[in-house]
């Protein structure tokens, strides 16, 4: 038995063509101009899926969304905010994305005391569902990631350099570039975390300077411990990539995909595959959270 | 005489305590959620001041709008756009920040074909008039500033390294806080550029890793030229700047202003203070659009 593709939502009828966008639950089509999202991207976001009414690690993503928001000083909103939006606006199948600002500000970067966030939720239909056990297409972008520690891991609205190394190709059969650090590091995808397999250990690259750490990255991580395999974050460059014996990338809607080549290095597909993806499968069964 | 400090608007009244926000050139209160402003800081802006009915250094401005636009491949409008809702909605005496944003997106990096840039102009009354003339303090931040060649330079709206450096202090006292970037070399401040003189040289940080080029770090290089000044753009760690003859922050906003003390280094009043001052001014006067 195949492993299922964790993060394809199942090839259900879309939910109609619309998006719905609610401002603090409520529907609507627009931001106040003054909020400080627009003016700096001062902000932080997750996206996620509902299939069949489930949302899978959901506890994950709101403790990263805090977590993330607390580092920026911006005040999250209770779980149970967004959960109840979700409940009222959202279909058995959508994409999700999740933005919390910092709120409206009259001019300048100084913080005020008392500033309101602003929730916006973003309620698409459920991607197309693409079987990628196959293996991946992926470049090398020319852009390279930042170095900035203060906001290395964290999912924020400043996102211009993944706009500008996204912009690099336009070949569909691309599934994602890599963008390395300035000392020629892998740091991430332009949408999705690294992992590689070496010498039987799972490692992703550490992300002390730059780049985001989704949750996918850290439940591939649960996964492998739950398999008895070592794991490290530890600084990878290039060359080190290409001699893993595997490498996958990974991100909460496309799930766990197997690179097959990166530039001219070629991957055949690989045990480890399987295996990781059935227990990321069993840990998103475990960890879904049902809407009703 | 005294030179004129350039930037402080006149002590006017002020045009109420209202902001006029405008979209594409209508007055409006909000931005479509879908814009890729708020959901990746996907855009460009400017600061800049009408003081007396003219904008010193229009054109400047403009030209480093469209550059910065054309650095991130958003087609910018023609100047006489922006002109033509200056000319019908500012007052007199005001302070100016033109957002452009690459427009509305549905969901993802991908920069969409045909995609329609929005406008944002916020007009607010003048900044109280400060005399600086004397000299300010300035702090070292905690926070790096980024190292990214792709974005050194733009003025886009992924500024959270701005915010968060600039919520490092909160006594008013303190005029501006330095970013040093990973290596140590000083970059700019949260809102201003730096300026030294040095054996007679006037030297300003190279911004080909981070920073933002602002239109009065131009004027004051082209300010210095007129008056026969060497001049140079190096790398600058902070016991170089510390040992400098003079140290002066400029913006748009507040014009050239002299550091009187950095950390505990102290400076006393300079004799370049004035002339580079007034000379500045002349440029200003020379250069200054006037709406009607």
């Amino acid at each position: 038995m195949m492993a299922p593709v964790v993060g394809a939502p199942d090839p259900s009828p879309p939910s109609g063509g619309g998006v719905i966008r609610l401002l603090d639950g409520v529907p609507a089509g627009a931001l106040p101009l003054a909020d400080r999202s627009i003016q700096f991207g001062d902000g932080v976001f997750r996206t996620l899926f509902i299939r069949d009414g489930g949302i899978p690690f959901w506890q994950r993503h709101m403790a990263r969304l805090a977590r993330d928001a607390a580092a920026l000083g911006i005040k999250a909103p209770a779980f149970e905010t967004w959960l109840a939006e979700l409940r009222e606006h959202a279909p058995a199948n959508a994409t999700i994305k999740l933005i919390l600002t910092r709120g409206e500000s009259p001019r300048g970067y100084v913080v005020p005391d008392n500033g309101l966030p602003h929730r916006i939720t973003q309620i698409a239909p459920p991607a197309p569902v693409v079987d990628r056990r196959a293996g991946v297409r992926v470049r090398i972008c020319e852009t390279r990631a930042s170095w900035q520690p203060r906001l290395a891991g964290i999912k924020h609205l400043n996102r211009l350099e993944n706009v500008l190394a996204r912009a690099e190709w336009r070949d569909p059969a691309i599934f994602d570039g890599l963008l390395l650090d300035r000392d020629g590091d892998v740091v991430e995808g332009t949408m999705s975390n690294v992992l590689l397999l070496e010498a039987g250990r799972l490692l992703t690259p550490a992300l002390d300077t730059g780049g985001v750490a989704g949750v996918l990255r850290d439940v591939a991580f649960d996964a492998a411990a739950g398999l008895g395999w070592e794991r490290g974050e530890e600084r990878v460059d290039l060359p080190r990539l290409l001699r893993a014996e595997r490498v996958w990338l990974c991100n909460s809607l496309t799930g766990l995909v197997p690179v097959a080549r990166i530039e001219d290095r070629e991957w055949p597909a690989h045990p480890a595959d399987h295996i990781l993806a059935e227990r990321i499968a069993a840990l998103a069964a475990e960890e879904t959270l049902w809407l009703n």
